[in-house]
Formats: C-alpha cells, sequence, structure tokens
C-alpha cells in the first residue's frame, strides 16, 4: 500500500498563502506531519493561481526535500513545471500526471524518458473523460505501451481510473470499482492509484464519503492512494481494511499500529 | 439494506441487570432508541445467565412491542426460548437462528413451519463452522431446500455465512467476503446476513475493523447487518455505502440524510 499525502496543494488557501509568502516554515511542517502520519510520498502541487509555477515549483522541491526522506510527487498539468521539479528533485520522483491526450503526452513523454520517475497515468485520451470500464481497459493499453517503450518498468507506472463524481450520477461509484478490478486482473503487476475526494465532490459530509470509497477500492485492487494522511479516521480505516483484506500477515502491522495509538476507531 | 439492532442481549452487562430487576423502562427506551437511530427489527436476547429464559423471552417480546412498531428477531440457542418468543410475537417475526446440525434444525424446523418467520440461517452443519467458500455453498443448498420444504419464500431467508475471528487467521476477512460473493451470485433472491462483531475478536479497536469490514461485506453483495444502530459513525458509513453502491437513487437517502443531521463524519 502507497500512500501520497496530498495537502501541499496552492488549491488549499492555507498553502497558497504560505507559498505567496515563502513561509518555508509551513511548508516543510506540513510535509514533516503527513510522513509522520504515514504518506509514502509527498504530493507538491502549485499550479493554482500562480503565473511563477516554474520558479514554485523549484523553491517547494528544494526546502521540501530538506527535511524528508521520502520522495515527491511532482503535480501539475504543467509539462514546464514537470519538468523544473524533475530537474531539481534528488533521487526518483514521482509525477502527476501523464494521460494519452496527444498534446500532453508529446509534452511529457520525453520528461519520462529523461528522468525515469514513477508515472501515474490517467485513463484519460482526446475522447475526454473515460464513459466505461472498457473506455478505461483501450486507454491503459496504449498508456502501458507507451511507457513501457519509454523504459518504465511495469511496476513504477500507477494507472488513475479517473473517478467522477457519485453526486452527478449515482452509478459512477461501481463504474469507477469495476474499472478498478478490471485494471487489477488484466494488468495484475501494475499499481492502481487515485485521488478520493472526486467522488464526493457536491455531497454533504464528503470525508465520510471518501472514507468509505477508499475501503471499496482497497478492497478491489487499489494499491495507492493520493489522501490527507492527517485525516485519523482515514488513515485508521485504511490499516483496518489492509488487514481486513488478508494483506496484513498476522495483523502485526494493525496490531503495532494500535498499540503505538495511531489507530483510533 | 435490512439492520437488525443488536443491544437487547443479555451479554451485555447493563441489559443483564435491567432484566434482572425487571427495569422495563430501560429495555423499552433502549428498543426506541434504536428504531429512531434506523434499526428496522430490534434483535431480543436472554440466553446468557438465565435459568427462566422462556419467562424472561415472553416478558421481553411483551414490553418491547409496547413501544415500537418493528418487528423483533427472536435470539435464542434455546428451541424453547425461541417458541416462547413467537408465540407472543405479534406480526411476523425474525429468528435467529436455525443451522443444518441435525439437532438444531429438528427442534427449530417445526416453529418455522408453524410461524412462518423471517429465518436467519447458518451455514453450520454437524461438521462444525465452514471450513471454506465451497462448504458454505453446499450447506447453504441444504438449508435453502428444507426452508422451501417447510413454506418459507427466498424472501424470508437469510443466510448467515458465518465469520471467524481475523485475529485467527488474517485470511479469514477475504474467506467470509468471497462467500458473500458466492452466496449473492448463486442465490440472488435471498437475503445475507452476519453480525460484525465477530471478525474483530481478540483485536484492538474492534469498531474500527467492524467499520472496515461492514463496508466491504456491503459491496461483496451483503443486503442485512445486525449491528449497533447507535455507533453513529458505522450507521453512517453504511449510509455512505449504499450510496456508493449504486443502491441510493440521486443519493437521494444519502443527502435527506445528511441534511437532518443523521450523518456525522
Amino acid at each position: 500500500m502507497l500512500v501520497v499525502g496530498e495537502l501541499i496543494n496552492s488549491s488549499r488557501k492555507a498553502v497558497a498563502e504560505a507559498i505567496n509568502n515563502r513561509d518555508k516554515e509551513y511548508i516543510q511542517e506540513l510535509a514533516c506531519k503527513q510522513v509522520e502520519a504515514g504518506a509514502d510520498i509527498i504530493d507538491v502541487n502549485c499550479g493554482t493561481s500562480f503565473a511563477e509555477e516554474v520558479q514554485v515549483m523549484n523553491w517547494l522541491v528544494d526546502i521540501v526535500q530538506e527535511v524528508v526522506d521520502v520522495p515527491l510527487c511532482i503535480d501539475s498539468p504543467s509539462a514546464a513545471a514537470l519538468a523544473a521539479g524533475l530537474e531539481r528533485h534528488q533521487g526518483q520522483a514521482m509525477i502527476n500526471s501523464i494521460s494519452a491526450e496527444k498534446e500532453r503526452w508529446d509534452a511529457v513523454i520525453p520528461l519520462v524518458r529523461q528522468f525515469k520517475p514513477k508515472v501515474i497515468a490517467l485513463c484519460m485520451d482526446d475522447g475526454g473523460m473515460p464513459a466505461s470500464v472498457d473506455d478505461r481497459l483501450r486507454v491503459s493499453d496504449q498508456l502501458i505501451n507507451g511507457l513501457a517503450a519509454a523504459g518504465i518498468p511495469a511496476v513504477d507506472i500507477y494507472l488513475d481510473p479517473l473517478i467522477k463524481p457519485l453526486g452527478v450520477n449515482h452509478e459512477f461509484g461501481m463504474e469507477a470499482l469495476e474499472s478498478i478490478a478490471a485494471l487489477r486482473q488484466k494488468y495484475p503487476e501494475i499499481h492502481n492509484i487515485c485521488g478520493l475526494s472526486n467522488i464526493s465532490f457536491g455531497l454533504p459530509e464528503r470525508r465520510l464519503l471518501n472514507r468509505a470509497f477508499m475501503v471499496m477500492c482497497l478492497l478491489k485492487g487499489m494499491d495507492a492512494f493520493i489522501l490527507d494522511p492527517l485525516d485519523r479516521p482515514l488513515m485508521s480505516l485504511l490499516k483496518a481494511s489492509v488487514a481486513l483484506a488478508g494483506q496484513d500477515e498476522y495483523c502485526l502491522q494493525y496490531i503495532t499500529a494500535a498499540r503505538s495509538g495511531q489507530i483510533k476507531a
């Protein structure tokens, strides 16, 4: 199970302010807290409201890597910002994301070839958001073949099936879950990842929906999540779910986490 | 989705005391609270520490039916106590439980034939606890055929796959979940039910494991639970899960519950 901590994102008001003020301490503390809470990778995203995304990305990568030992996930729709982050990053980074949209693919694949990062690959092409399980399988084939040709091994590919809001259509939850199961079955050695919060967009008590959906995704075979590791009930449910899914021998990780007070019912 | 409220059970100390003192008010309040919290059926169990289980069962059925309109689940390993509860109960009751163990089957099936209750049927025979998915399917066949011959329609049968503690073997979670999926597929019109707490026996932070396991069971096709409806996070997760599983058109039940303050992240 891989947890990508999502909190260093300039779409969050406090983070945007901290970036604006170059408040190094705030960002570094947010990185450390997420690692302490169990994040394996720290996402850095400054795509919102910054004209100088490239410079900000350089700064973020520098100051976060000063204080944490885990890799960063360089997160941007802009190839220039991805390039800046990858150049600055020490060790193998993750990028969020590539897709099969022609323009995005052509812009990002040279970076993939050069830096060999772990790659989050969105199951989307120029046809737009996937409309079915089959859509996702078709696009995945294309992504996996293309990434393999660029020298990325299967274990470094993280397919994102793209989660659509349940509030828009009450069948979007099951469509996503069936997609995860189909991807897991067709590509057993390739990871699946998603951001949890899309599912609850527009609905009340979003954190609750995100938590239940995380349990369901895990059961269907998802093995990586972009989430808020400071959400204690969410992280507790994640550890419980790993144990319930038979992925925690003798429940040792669960028991150890509970004894050290990390788990809270 | 059917929720059986489990709290009126003499294995709980406060309930045992209330029964001992014939504290009608305490029991009635516990029944009402569970219905308010969303229980569709109220379980009554007085099998622990009472020599006079039959008299106590009569009393419980009388006082609980005085204050709630929902049916009761008459819960006892003793056929005499089941008979007492069924005789006293107004309208169609549920019983917990029959099994394919010869002695239990022979004792309970005449009551089933006479009172035509909803029946919780444990997937267990004289070979003891089921050891595999196939064991459960084999015993289920026997139970369903026997109950049909006794005049019980499919919609009144609730198969309990029997959940074994994850702490004993970390594969027992997946064994139970695969059993639920197999039962759901083989008998689409027959209900599945379980008590949630067995899964977490012997492990820390039991409520957390019970909650995550409930979400997983629901996703695999379980449509009835014996649980504590006063566990607010559990009931909230249940409503969220029903929506995520596509069983709540336009998410209307979820949204309504959230707006009325019943759901809490």
